[in-house]
């Protein structure tokens, strides 16, 4: 292959962004079969798989981890032709939504065919995740591939090694076959940068995909992966997730690896990123973050909680008790993200295992200020570096997050351990706010009969119109405190239902916009959209409230529709 | 009381350190019966107790806390008693040491009496530390007291309640009974402020009694409390426990609660203090750990890991896999150290629970000028202004570790992001330093065989002469690192064996000034002081720490001597 072009070898960006997007594409002529060229992508453009691929490979790439992983496991699938249908559907994907960054087509189906070998000579698969592809955010170092986070000018930064949590799946037998977009500075709820341009949502393509992580998001989306990586520091698995209507957590920090990732803000304590998985399934999800815990990841990066994997049953004999934010009281939602929420609630009610009760926001406005203001400690200094030495343009999100935003401020030290205080502050006063749901406080101040999750939104409606993804609150908020989130599909845009006029006063600027957008489009600029909710536990409760939604699922019914 | 006398009502710095001496002197005066005074205090201080005490407050405060709290659940000695013994002795162990702030008789035998009361009418004991005196370090926040940590100008700051910690010990049954002496700004390994003055060893009055929880260090090695709070950001809790031949732990951060603690550099969380116990037993300081995380803490305070206490038997079936670091290989121990060292490892090789390997030490050189440029990233600014404020003199030793430490700098957030990058990898490097102790790999890099804990030094000699504790790097290497790290008595130093001429080419400054002591003083200069050392577990390996010592002891038979 060519050289890379980079800004440090003399070129302009878009030259760099040019022979990106070339070397993207050579990597999709890989694939054979070669895929067609689409001349009209259509709005919703979920249905060119059945019209291009396979019926194998549909099939297959419509599989859940749970159902594929055995059938890898005992050969009646061979990795190689999993990986074959996941490379195809993905280059469909990147047709479609321009979701990806590259295809691995050769290192990949090298290694599927390593792990047959391995199977028909061992008789036993190499681990738990043995020939499952898995699709990676770019920004997660790769060896010997470029490592670039989104910036014109770090092209041609190559991985010296893999991540470590692509060394822990790779030992449990995954297959990485391609990685995905990410938007300039990682810190949009959307996917668009100079590099690649815009991730579009394959249900809508008016709509953003979601980001950070959204190419993973309409990667997984259109099924051309059933397991990606994201990372998240105010939504960027679970707006992806939730605009795609796909699973996504976001786990507590300090429970799965995080190093070999590139990023401006390292050595940044304030507020800490995490890494967690976007499924087609809530199995995927579980068994992708099962699987790193078990491989007790915090020998090898000591930053990490030696906490093992919880399999216990934590609502035995009681009910589980769920609590409903219906609104953060900053941005009210769109109607399709209300109607929801009450569907499910409704259902929940009926369920003689769930307790419902409500959830007063507690100051997510400060929230807002607070998280804001530590996100970029040194003012967006570094995001500057790297955006102005490319002379590549500012996308209108990384403004709105860094240049227009009223909270960034460059700190001093003094200044930062304020900030740091004050978030202190705000995460002791929510943790009371949760002791004070006990129904009793037992002997020696035991609490008992707390809220067990939140079941909120994870945005102010469903997937936002092209860069207008500018409220984060409802995926902030939990980033903030450090709380294990989950998103989930539940439904999509109805274009009846929802259509139903709303009176609505503005409470803010913010809230405005929001419903500004809402009345300019109507129901009809969302159809197709999915609808999804968040599940939310307390700090280091990720068993917990994945173990949550596996009942709430069952007892409400959900996702009430198929998506594919 | 009259209103406490502070500089921001206009008196001089020497008015306020004399109205404070005032105010404890007069909590002394309410001892009854009233202590003698002490016309001439000797080199070793404790037998003062045996001259002026009772021999039942003898019997009482000479008794470990495992056997006390029996006896006072069961009513056999009522909390009154108790806590009269106690607190008659720490105000003897004032005047033999200077150890303490003031004594609380008023309040600790009024909650004393309630909890015989309690118990009386009840029949069971309050709560798992029922009736049991505790000592605490000045800057962890009682309610309605002063709390100044040590600084002149932060005299008549008043902690609005408990601290957490407290909290949680009060509903267990303790009695808060005494407060205790810290150095000016927290950061020395010895105890000396304009406030109080200089606290010294109860063993050895030319020597420190260490710090910065020196006060407890005193108290506890006086026998004045068998059970105190400090805390440990370089050492704090350690070198005192060392310095006067009791046991004490600084677990690994995020165990035990902090929040209600005063100091400067509130909001850094680079270096992170912890709090622990110093007792004069190992039961002691496990029963304090075990009760408080008993308590779930991390409810209450949400920067606290919800891990439970392990009562596992983590040696089931094999050796306990001992690594001896002799040296750090900055500043070589002096001789009664090493010796010390090489008995217990003589003892242990003996063992056939036990197997002792090497402990190279890792650029412990460089650990030291990572966690020294961490400790102030403002450059030091608040301790200069809270000592500045009030026209106090700077100590030496806050000289030391400040404006003469040539690592402290007065960092830009972007400074120290690199910082923290470079603490980060350190810390890396150790850990595949500890992982690469494992005698095999098995599938999926499993690591096994590893060493489970080391033993080290405690410091680079026995208790410091006045003013010359200046090499931090045994206790704090562990703090770079966030390793549980436990101290207890083994020896003293021994006039004879200690006093053969050893020939050491000096390493650097460092090494060359505690050489010299050694030289100037020789091991008379020690005379009685106590000889303790170190063990230290992997990051959150707190429970196995102490149970690693509870066989050591067993295997090895330390402590060698009886200091009291």
């Amino acid at each position: 292959m060519a050289a890379t072009v980079t800004i440090s070898s003399g070129a302009t960006w878009q030259e760099v962004a040019l022979d990106r997007q070339k070397h993207r594409d050579a990597t999709l002529s890989l694939l054979d079969p070669p895929l067609p060229s689409i001349d009209t992508i259509p709005l919703n453009t979920t249905p060119l798989a059945k019209q291009i691929l396979t019926a194998e490979e549909i099939k297959i790439t419509e599989t859940l981890v749970e159902d594929l992983l055995p059938q890898l496991a005992r050969g009646e699938l061979s990795s190689v032709t999993v990986t074959k249908a996941f490379l195809r559907r993905a280059g469909l994907a990147q047709k479609a939504t321009n979701c990806i960054t590259e295809l691995l087509p050769q290192r990949a189906l090298e290694h599927a065919a390593y792990l047959d070998t391995y199977l028909a000579e061992h008789k036993k698969p190499l681990g738990p995740l043995h020939g499952l592809p898995i699709s990676v955010k770019e920004h997660i170092g790769m060896k010997g591939l470029d490592w670039n986070a989104g910036f014109v000018a770090w092209v041609g930064k190559v991985a010296e090694k893999d991540a470590h949590i692509l060394r822990i799946l790779w030992e449990a037998g995954a297959v990485f076959y391609v990685r995905s977009t990410q938007p300039q500075s990682l810190m949009h709820l959307e996917t668009s940068s100079n590099l690649y341009g815009v991730t579009t949502n394959p249900y809508n393509t008016t709509l953003t995909a979601g980001g950070s992580s959204g190419g993973e998001g309409a990667l997984v989306g259109f099924r051309g992966s059933c397991l990606g990586i994201g990372t998240d520091i105010g939504g960027s698995i679970r707006s992806p997730a939730a605009n795609n209507g796909v699973y996504g957590m976001k786990p507590t920090s300090g429970r799965l690896p995080m190093k070999g990732l590139t990023a401006t803000q390292e050595g940044e304590e304030q507020i800490v990123p995490t890494i967690g998985p976007l499924s087609t399934s809530l199995e995927g999800c579980k068994l992708f973050i099962k699987t790193i815990i078990d491989a007790k990841p915090w020998y090898r990066e000591p930053s990490l909680l030696p906490f093992p994997w919880k399999e216990e049953d934590f609502f035995k004999g009681r009910k589980l008790k769920v609590a409903v934010l219906w609104d953060d009281g900053v941005v009210k939602p769109h109607p399709p993200v209300t109607r929801t929420l009450k569907q499910v609630v409704d259902k929940l009610r009926g369920s003689s295992n769930v307790e419902i009760v409500e959830w007063k926001p507690y100051k997510h406005d400060l929230a807002w200020e607070l998280i804001a203001n530590l996100y970029f400690s040194d003012g967006g200094a570094e995001e500057a570096e790297a955006i102005n030495s490319s002379g590549e343009p500012w996308r209108p999100l990384t403004k709105h997050i860094i240049t227009s935003n009223p909270h960034c401020q460059s700190h001093t030290i003094s200044s930062v351990w304020a900030a740091t205080i004050k978030r202190d502050d705000y995460r002791s006063e929510y943790a009371e706010l949760w002791n004070s749901t006990a129904t009793s406080v037992g002997s020696r101040s035991e609490l008992e009969g707390m809220v067990d999750v939140i079941l909120s939104p994870v945005g102010p409606g469903a997937a936002p119109k092209i860069d207008t993804a500018k409220w984060w609150g409802y995926t902030s908020q939990w980033n903030l405190l450090d709380y294990p989130a989950l998103v989930f599909p539940v439904d999509r845009v109805d274009v009846v239902k929802d259509g139903e006029k709303v009176v609505h006063e503005r409470r803010n600027e913010r809230d405005k916009e929001n419903w500004e957008l809402w009345e300019k489009y109507g129901a009809e600029g969302w159809k197709d959209a999915p609808v999804s909710l968040q599940l939310i536990g307390r700090r280091y409760e990720d068993e917990k409230v994945i173990q949550a939604l596996e009942i709430l699922k069952k007892e409400a019914g959900f996702p009430f529709v198929d998506y594919i």
